[in-house]
């Protein structure tokens, strides 16, 4: 508590106050001091040089201490009532004793600048509960870059000492998949609706999950909520699960039924228990750091060639002459590296 | 045929007749010589420079002169009879005066040095009928390396005047996400069984289909085969389908019923004909190659990093200390990308 108050005092309450050193948001994380992690991951957010700098020396110290909680991934399409559901289930862990920290991965927001998630006024108890830690999406880059920063999130509060990580994505497309690749846990939740509203379910989402939650299941909609499980229980069972000691549950759930998310919780602590059980956990979470790095150096390897300007000069025209089958792919990019390569080692 | 005649003469029957002028190669192919395209493939599969460059040329010649075929797309579970079937539909299209080649994808023999498909015994009418072409897998490579040689076989055998290209490939994971996104029409095979055997069914695979044929209709499997039809179309009912015209239909099929053959030829035709029609068939390999070209593009970044002796003695240990928590995953990419691009720029 020292620590905590030495760092407030010093620390001002502007975003730009990123020039501290990186003992100070160290110890203040490891602290758990909020207003320090909200800090810390403003500086993890910044593209400012100096800051990926002090970003990197507070990340480095902080990995040894991230770990110890259960990550959570909770997805849904727009209307299936994710953010009502993770502010009461949260609310509902608070009330257990646990530490719950939330983060969005909207690619929504990459693209338009805009975010469908991310606004505290979504979840308006859990985000001013000093138990719980709600920070909206990174309102700017590709979503490999916003799936990078979220990770980093999660190690930082995890070495604050939150023990339950929510990880929220809409189910629009390469989020979920992103997603998938950080969390122990994969919950979908889906809304019933008439026959057409099946429709809706994005392809290959289905398939990730760990289990189904048939949210809004309460009123006149109980009937419709568990026929609804009911079909996708039989959709599911088409499926191979990816784990023989694993079949997806589907179950309904309505934020007014505690029981039905004590039920979500019990699935979620079961399911890592038996990934615990058969030694899965650490070789998932190994497995996903191993693919991480090299989705990094991916990534950076394709930025750096984005950012040529031999390559810029080049691309556009080519795209065009691709598609046209002017030029054949394997012809275009050859000249693409051959460009890229000459300019990197002149 | 004069050009067929002076080609033939001029190539000896070795695999190894690889030194000939790009010339011999393009004037073979374009004749439609059905031994010089077997040798041009052989030339894009060798991996020796000298050939790369002489490889290089033909295609670049060859490629204007491709996109004439019907592109179509085959996979389905071991035991789904895709040998049988494609033998019988290829022999069928063969007698409505078509001509047809056969290429295979088989990630298994990237790995295993030998080949689940490829034999050309599995297909030996289709094999040696002169208006075939029946290719067996390249026997090495990496899945990538091994899609854009088939890439590059498909678009030989367009030039050479082939108009419908079956590319086999089994449903055993990233395969059928390569060849979905070289063909315009995906058909995936299944097999009437018990409850069980419903649960064979690799993850995300049913989302990628045109079309369903559940194979083996006939004898006392007819009822069985309906029964599965009907319980792959309510599953496939729950998905959306990704494009508004086209719900992709699921069917029955015998290769003893030629109509139930004809029936998936005009399947093919219909949603062909509805992507041209709303000019989505030259979008949909526009895209198609400007995703090769830029997949090429990272391909072989990662091949000459991988390949990168700084990079080689680093990332063993790299990948335990991540895998182990020892390391951070971004810490990790740092130090290899430093390394290779120091290297690279010396």
């Amino acid at each position: 508590e020292t620590v905590e108050a030495t760092v407030d005092a010093t620390m001002d309450a502007t975003v730009d106050a990123t020039d501290r050193p990186a003992a100070d948001y160290i110890n203040g994380v490891l602290a758990g001091d909020r207003r320090v992690i909200a800090k810390t991951l403003t500086l993890i957010e910044s593209r400012k040089p100096a800051h990926r700098d002090v970003a990197r020396q507070v990340l480095d110290a902080l990995y040894p201490k991230a770990g110890g909680a259960a990550r959570v991934g909770i997805t849904g399409v727009p209307g299936a009532g994710k953010s009502t559901l993770i502010e009461s289930f949260g609310m509902r862990l608070l009330e257990k004793g646990h530490r719950v920290a939330v983060f969005a991965i909207d690619p929504s927001s990459a693209i338009s600048g805009g975010s469908l998630l991310g606004d505290k006024t979504r979840m308006p108890r859990l985000s001013f509960d000093p138990r719980a830690f709600v920070r909206p999406t990174p309102s700017s880059g590709m979503l490999g870059g916003v799936a990078g920063r979220t990770r980093e999130a999660m190690m930082v509060c995890e070495a604050a000492g939150f023990d339950v990580i929510l990880v929220e994505t809409v189910g629009v497309g390469q989020s979920e998949i992103a997603v998938a690749g950080m969390v122990d846990f994969f919950l979908l939740l889906l809304v019933a609706g008439a026959g057409d509203q099946f429709q809706g379910i994005k392809k290959g989402i289905i398939e990730m999950a760990d289990a189904i939650a048939i949210t809004k299941a309460d009123g006149d909609n109980v009937e419709n909520a568990r026929a609804a499980r009911d079909d996708y229980a039989a959709a599911l069972h088409l499926l191979r699960p990816e784990r023989t000691y694993w079949s997806p549950p589907v179950v309904t759930t309505s934020v007014y039924d505690m029981e039905s998310l004590d039920a979500i919780w019990e699935i979620i602590q079961s399911c890592v228990g038996l990934l615990k059980e058969h030694n899965e956990l650490d070789r998932k979470r190994g497995g996903q750091a191993i693919d991480w790095m090299l989705t990094m150096v991916e990534q950076r390897m394709l930025e750096r060639f984005r950012d040529d300007p031999a390559v810029k000069g080049l691309l556009d025209g080519l795209r065009r002459e691709v598609a046209d089958g002017r030029v054949s792919p394997e012809l275009a990019a050859r000249r693409l590296l051959s460009a890229h390569w000459s300019e990197m080692a002149p």
